[in-house]
């Protein structure tokens, strides 16, 4: 390899993601690493019915090229789905991508210039920062505690930042932590973003999946600007298999990110589009979800619950009201990563993710995320008290 | 919108591509617009037994997420055929990709720095350009004759652009050309990249759609220094629908757009990756090629035959040796953009792309392509008898 070419290939570094997706197929190790759907809880005989009946009457339009902005009535879907939740969306409002993953590349390419400012949680979704870093950008990384993001800290980060392009939410069972941003904050985050003339981006895959308490309303639904950018996903609630995704934004940004998709890869598979399409239109996808929800409510009970009861006195276990992970937050001095390799995999076979990731400015090692959506019962509880062992023997 | 983002926004320019994928969807207008390979070529029965017996035995893995480099047996078996067509490969040699396009914005993406020379062949395929230009090259357009890029002409360009990254070239039945690389010409261009230290693009979706003559060595074949990056399709060969294509290079390069392809959407379908998979272990793609090639090679004497007959004498057409496309000069002066808009979808209510686009560099306006996959022989040829009444009225 020339040396050319050598720097830019330095800077795009190996990823925890990827690692960890391959523990998950290591059948004598159990991980509580990706946020993967319980397959039990996949739509699989509605979708079986979906794929056939496409086979049999409309096999030459889905296997076909079609417009790269997503299927006009997979759109309209999206859109319904939205207004009924509380952000009154049109069809045109809305462009279909290859997952909520695509939707961060995107305005990463459409926004960022090296050296920007990009404004996150501390700390923030890893596949984001993954999503962010190949186009350069500074972050500012502001601390969240049970409400969300610090919003004083913000304002003070605007203040002291004068180029920041956005900032990069995610309001609803944060991904790592499970916080959600209070009614209050999501306010104040638009009126600090009008004040400040930055961008927000909403990224929001986890929302359906509220165990307890209120659904609060999207920071798109409080917009008073046209400055939020709103991910969608039908990952965690229809199945991660199909990869679809979802961004709404005023008409001038929507415009250039299709511009973006159709140079990106053209469009998505005209296939599962079609079967997502037919899916909404035929089944309610509220009623998959309201059984989605009662069974990840009961995982994260017995999770919190068996950590509790297993892990040392001195680890902090989070109790989200939605969503897929719990944040366990070990003594200072731990470090999570070398855990993991050194007692966690080897001696319990178990994995999990190590927080240090997902912090974009700093160290921070006695982190760790746990996911409890993709284990039997049985396999949890006997994974984590195992760990747990490990733990009261080496802390 | 704020004038802190306009430049960026600006700098991403609306698309004939996706204009035209709209026009298709007119039923009152002939479009030999898109590269629409033939529904009727869809393998569907094929397809629809592999979705149900995914459905009906592997549903669980198939819905749920996977290593984002793409399945191994998907990986197997892109090696496997590469293999046989005359490119030793191994399945870790290959990451599967959104189809060959997110192949173009990876390597884009991870190659090109503003400022950067990128050499194409002129014309080239637009829809690189559309993947290319958000990161700011430069291009320097070598001219194509009937064997495809003239390497003398390379060669001055080489010698006279000090930062080439690299060379972009469709070597089989070139879109939108239709043109073909010959074989002394693919051994100087890996001649010409060794001595100028470049890296060599290779995007070869339409290979198996031979008609006539030998197939040739693939570029990365004939690779002496791990130069070539070379992407593959199955949208042409097996259905647009799926989205499925693929990039094999060397391992450091490879490695780099693993972990780009993560970040830009985590993976591919895995429903539809576990399917392509069931498909080429279970059925003869080659077989089914062979029949898609009888089909598209009449189609091609068809299209062919009949603009000869009733277009004006001074028009000119060739005759590829496979592929999707035709690509037809007009006289110096004539405008085909203007035309198609003035006159040929109003009044013969037909379209096809405007050669302008595709020529990186300058202004050529004399020249258009046409697709001869997507139409029925009825339907091409009243398109093209109205089209060819319309072009002697008025030329």
């Amino acid at each position: 390899m020339s040396s050319k070419f050598a720097d830019r290939i330095a800077r795009v570094q190996p990823s925890a993601i990827r690692d960890l997706l391959r523990y998950g197929d290591d059948p004598s190790i159990t991980s509580f690493g990706g946020g993967y759907p319980d397959p039990a809880l996949f739509p699989t005989a509605e979708l079986q019915q979906v794929y056939a009946d496409i086979f049999a009457k409309e096999s030459a339009t889905a296997l076909q090229y079609t417009a790269s902005a997503g299927l006009p009535g997979l759109r309209a879907q999206i859109a319904k789905r939205m207004a009924n939740g509380g952000t009154p969306t049109d069809a045109e409002d809305v462009l279909v991508l290859q997952g909520a993953q695509q939707g961060l590349d995107l305005v990463a390419k459409l926004l960022i210039d090296p050296g920007d400012v990009i404004v996150t949680e501390n700390p923030t979704f890893l596949g984001a920062l993954i999503a962010f870093n190949p186009y350069q950008p500074e972050y500012a990384a502001v601390d969240i505690d049970e409400d969300g993001m610090d919003v004083d800290a913000l304002e003070a980060t605007l203040r002291s930042n004068g180029g920041v392009k956005f900032i990069y939410v995610i309001p609803d069972f944060q991904n790592p932590t499970g916080v959600t941003l209070s009614l209050e904050r999501r306010q104040r985050i638009i009126e600090l973003a009008n004040e400040f003339d930055v961008l927000v981006l909403e990224d929001s895959p986890y929302r359906d999946l509220r165990f307890e308490g209120e659904q609060l309303p999207t920071l798109r639904s409080l917009d008073t600007e046209d400055r939020v950018i709103h991910l969608g996903s039908f990952s965690k609630i229809l199945a991660p298999g199909v990869r679809m995704g979802w961004v709404s934004a005023e008409p001038a940004i929507l415009e250039k990110l299709g511009l973006l998709k159709l140079a990106a890869d053209t469009q998505s598979s005209t296939l599962n589009m079609t079967a997502v399409t037919r899916f909404l239109e035929g089944f309610d996808i509220d009623e998959h979800i309201a059984r989605a929800r009662v069974v990840y409510r009961q995982k994260r009970d017995l999770m919190v619950t068996t950590m509790n009861d297993a892990f040392p006195a001195e680890v902090a276990v989070t109790r989200p009201e939605g969503g897929l992970f719990t944040w366990v937050r070990f003594p200072e001095g731990f470090e999570s990563a070398a855990f993991m390799v050194e007692h966690a995999l080897p001696e319990a076979r178990v994995a999990y993710v190590p927080g240090g990731t997902f912090f974009p400015t700093e160290e921070r090692s006695n982190y760790a995320r746990f996911s409890y959506s993709g284990q039997s019962d049985e396999a949890m509880v006997d994974a984590l008290s195992r760990l747990g062992e490990i733990l009261q023997t080496e802390m």
